[in-house]
């Protein structure tokens, strides 16, 4: 097999090849892409769909001197194979591969790393204006999805860009909808203007009007003159992106590499501000993709058939449905991601009570305080890493406010292969550092359960719920609802010289490296905490007036994070007590399996009991050693 | 003097009023705000420039049965005195007087808690959507000003309002700035918007050329009407929110009373998403309004003649200016806000390196990332509270590619009149949580110019400082800057018994607590901490190691503060110390003079002093007590 795939070592490659060969070479990219990550998993759609815009960015622009930002990286797949990481394509997104989005340590074709949607016009703009600054004749091209333009930093980064002038090309890559559907009033201005029914209309229109406009009144001419030159300023499409101050060019066909790259040859040369837009088919190519859109998105490696358990995800949906039968006030609310969140099901059964808002995590969030002003139970459903986005309007608009507004955390903890731009590991110190606000994290999908009642449950407040990504621990899950004690934890087994006092999904690694710890002679209790905020205050000071070695264990930045806060609850009320505070450490961490990730940062049952001993026998040498 | 102010107890009695008398009662709200604001301080442009748009609401909707929501909240002062608080005016930004913002604690007609710019539309739709849910006529209306739309969020409402359909009227209030001149694309649009030449002209145009058309050909009169039809639909000022689904009045004159209620009047029964374009002029009547724009935003009370040193904001801006003499790679960003972050020098001294991004802090963060890509140094000049809004940008663009962008917050600690909304005390949680980040805090002027020199020379990753609102502590400043050693703290004075841990702002209270402490005979010493991150492990381990009680102090939440993070350190290095935090309990802090507030959360000299003192003894009652 001579493929043309395995001559690109480099961008500047393609420039000697014809267009029926770069043609063929969108096809064996296309391949490639499939047959790789249908067994690494990975986000295929996107990729799929970029092909040749890919192909033909890199033919015309001379990366990495111009710089290409790819908003999200989903869509990145293509760049990385024609930027020297062909050999090494396979390992994309396992254990010490190549990420599953553009890196700048991974490449220096990877202009900006990115994965949360929205920001490559804001860095381009950023790269643009130091190259003007530099005297820098490199180029900077931003790729955005149109789903990525609802979120409010990329209107932000074209009303700057407009403003500023500076050479810059966005192509809004227009699949139509970004993970899901899109929603918005914007989406719904994309779809006119690649129809463009009333654009066509009024320009035949209006030349068949003029040319029956007698010669005669001079007048009438310089009107008709007149009229023209302000239709062709007004009516082109892309109306919207002019009035922000871009050249806006298209829609041209995406998957027509000889349009794009005559397209791009043209746009390198003008300056200013440039959008191009671009209609593609997201996973073109790929056999599954026209009936099965939410699979073209992403795809899983084959499953692991140890896991029967639900995941948590599907767990959270179905309980939603579950306590909304009976609860009118229930709203859900998710940005962008029906299906990650496990809101698909409820907006299936109650969609006039679910509201996808578009990539606008913070609109979401002030949305959610809105309804909450006048009475209704808003569920925010958003990955941790994703709330981020929204941590002013969590403060400003919610806990300020002290509304009711009920925050599931899906992804909270370390999220394996799309590894730590979408790692949930800052939200307890987010979260806790704010007054009023309820953090709960469940230690099993039935607790889940009881915790999203008690959520909706309870009026004083925000509450938040925070949850790891994957299955529950395959316990059975209790039919009948109930309400847990705000702030109250869970001793779950009995010891003398260690408690572990586990959060969320420690609990149960907790409870093994307990059996662990008992095989080595030292005794261990388990206490399932819980709440972050309120702490089980009364057990906590009771757990640390023992002698033993207190041991909080959480999936989550140790700084500032659960430990933290048990540390400050016990050095407040003067309480000097052992105590060994496990977290992830001060560092990011890099994608891999969970499994691997958790070893790596010590999080699992062995490496936590390992750690725990350590400590006991260095506390207490001479007694912990064996006799011999 | 009879005034007809005095007879309004509630927005319905001004129903009762004739038109001539509403404007007699403009003229009355406005000498009411100017006599008392010029007095209490506060924002005085923004609530005399909606004086007759408040009024019209209020004369037309229903409150608090219908909601209105006031972005920002600065023009809500007329809101204020027409809903019941006539009364308490002038407490208004008091110690327990009336907030300088909407509070939905203070009153039934404060719809919505405001400050942080740009939430007043979400929140509006969330409204208008529960009331849809529940079958309710209640109407929402949102006002928002120019500036607030540059606003992200502000968009990403627009986009689901434009898609939902609820009834909602949103109002703005186009005053053609915000608190600086605004800068974005945007605000050229709405230029656009209000002159109309092209509108205007075109529509003449049309109606002079139809009525050239002969009568006779049947196609070209349908032509015509369908160019009309489109014309209509089509040109119409407002394209841009018309596109996003809104549909788009005006522009109207704002200080029309007459107008503005008869299009309110006419509004109320129009169903969907409306868009009330209303011009108005800030600071209107106030007679230094047109020559002192900036004056026309804020106004402070009568100076303290006590301070005489120079405000951090102003020096920071001026030695900013001094080191980008030397540096041309130093570039300095603000969201909407030269004056207050004392940029304004620099973009007067240095206008092709500053760029104002509008209210668009993401945006600003981003943009800055891009800079750093390309070897600029960017200083990212925004208030603690408002970097909130970017947190996500701070960590997934910044913090996790580790580039070295240089932020700079203003306003950390509590801030006073502003209240709760405004106060800098989350930053330390939010940002000593991202792994990367360096962190400094000032103790006086003249370290924050050698903080800021430090800034500059260090290339290593992502880097802030924080410090106070307000005057510095008066110290003569060095003329060369020097570099201090990152995580290097400063002891300043040697004690037994305490060693009192200062974070930035609390040094020089430490200080003077230490010699109260003194007085009462206990051995105190000072460590100014100069870095959140990372500490001085080496001199805080060897504090504490010391028989005395480490106090931590920090003008900032205790809660996963910079006493948390002391605290993980001892812990982790298995150190058994006695140590104090002291911070900012968990709650929200009203507004207040500065004073009354650090009093208030025992930040002052006196309530460290008495605290410490109080916990020495207890821990040894006898060896303390004087003998007698």
């Amino acid at each position: 097999m001579d493929r043309i795939l395995d001559r690109i070592e480099r961008p500047q490659d393609l420039r000697k090849l014809s267009t029926s060969e770069l043609i063929t070479l969108s096809a064996e990219l296309r391949e490639e892409i499939i047959d790789t990550v249908t067994k690494t998993g990975g986000h295929l759609g996107a990729s799929l769909g970029a092909v040749e815009l890919t192909l033909a960015i890199h033919r015309v622009y001379d990366a990495p001197k111009d710089k290409v930002v790819w908003d999200v990286g989903h869509q990145a797949y293509g760049h990385k194979l024609l930027t020297g990481r062909r050999d090494q394509f396979s390992t994309i997104r396992q254990y010490s591969g190549l990420s599953g989005f553009p890196l700048r340590s991974e490449s220096e074709y990877d202009a900006f790393g990115v994965a949360h949607a929205g920001t490559s016009i804001s860095a381009g703009l950023g790269m643009a204006t130091a190259f003007d600054a530099q005297g820098s004749d490199a180029r900077v091209v931003c790729v955005i999805g149109d789903g990525g333009l609802t979120c409010g930093m990329a209107f932000e980064a074209l009303n700057q860009a407009g403003h500023l002038k500076k050479d810059l090309l966005v192509i809004l890559n227009d699949n139509e909808w970004s993970i899901s559907k899109n929603v918005g009033a914007l989406s719904t201005y994309l779809t006119r203007l690649t129809s463009r029914p009333l654009y066509r209309r009024l320009e035949q229109d209006v030349w068949e009007l003029l040319g029956r406009i007698p010669k005669a009144g001079d007048k009438a001419q310089e009107a008709a003159h007149r009229i023209k030159e302000s239709l062709k300023n007004l009516l082109v499409p892309g109306v919207m992106f002019e009035e922000l101050g871009f050249k806006y060019y298209g829609p041209i066909d995406g998957h027509n590499l000889q349009e794009v790259i005559s397209t791009l040859e043209h746009l390198k040369h003008q300056g200013g501000p440039i959008l191009l837009h671009a209609v593609t088919e997201k996973g073109k190519g790929y056999p599954f993709a026209p009936t099965s859109k939410t699979r073209a998105h992403g795809v899983s490696p084959p499953a692991d058939p140890k896991k029967s358990a639900p995941a948590y995800t599907k767990v959270f949906g179905s309980t939603l449905v579950e306590m909304a039968a009976r609860d009118p006030s229930i709203v859900a609310i998710t940005a962008a991601m029906p299906d990650g969140t496990g809101t698909g099901e409820f907006a299936e059964a109650y969609p006039d009570r679910f509201f996808d808002v578009g990539i606008a995590e913070q609109h979401a969030v002030t949305f959610a305080a809105g309804l909450a002003c006048e009475g209704m139970k808003p569920f925010c459903a958003i990955y941790s890493t994703f709330l981020q986005r929204a941590f002013d309007q969590v403060e400003h608009d919610v806990a300020l406010q002290n509304l009711p507004v009920k925050f599931v955390l899906d992804r909270a903890g370390l999220v394996g292969d799309d590894g730590p731009t979408h790692h949930g590991v800052f939200d307890i110190a987010y979260l806790r550092v704010l007054p009023n606000f309820v953090i709960m994290s469940p230690k099993d999908e039935n607790e889940l359960r009881h915790m999203l009642y008690t959520m909706a449950q309870y009026h004083d407040g925000p509450i938040a719920l925070r949850f790891p990504r994957g299955s529950g621990v395959g316990v059975s899950t209790d039919e009948a609802l109930r309400v847990l004690p705000i702030g109250q934890a869970e001793p779950l087994r009995e010891g003398d010289q260690v408690t572990l006092l586990g959060l969320g999904s420690m609990v149960h690694p907790c409870l093994d490296a307990a059996k662990l710890l008992e095989d080595e002679g030292i005794s261990t209790g388990v206490v399932n905490a819980r709440f972050v905020k309120p702490l089980d205050e009364e057990l906590i000071l009771e757990l640390a007036s023992r002698p033993g070695l207190l041991v909080t264990v959480e999936e989550a930045q140790r700084a500032a994070g659960f430990g933290s806060a048990v540390a400050e609850l016990l050095q407040d009320r003067e309480v000097d007590a052992r105590i060994l505070s496990i977290g992830i450490a001060d560092e990011f961490i890099h994608h891999a399996k969970p499994e691997i990730q958790h070893r790596s940062v010590g999080l699992t049952a062995e490496t936590i009991a390992a750690r725990v001993a350590k400590q006991v026998r260095s506390a207490a040498p001479v007694a912990m050693r064996p006799s011999a």
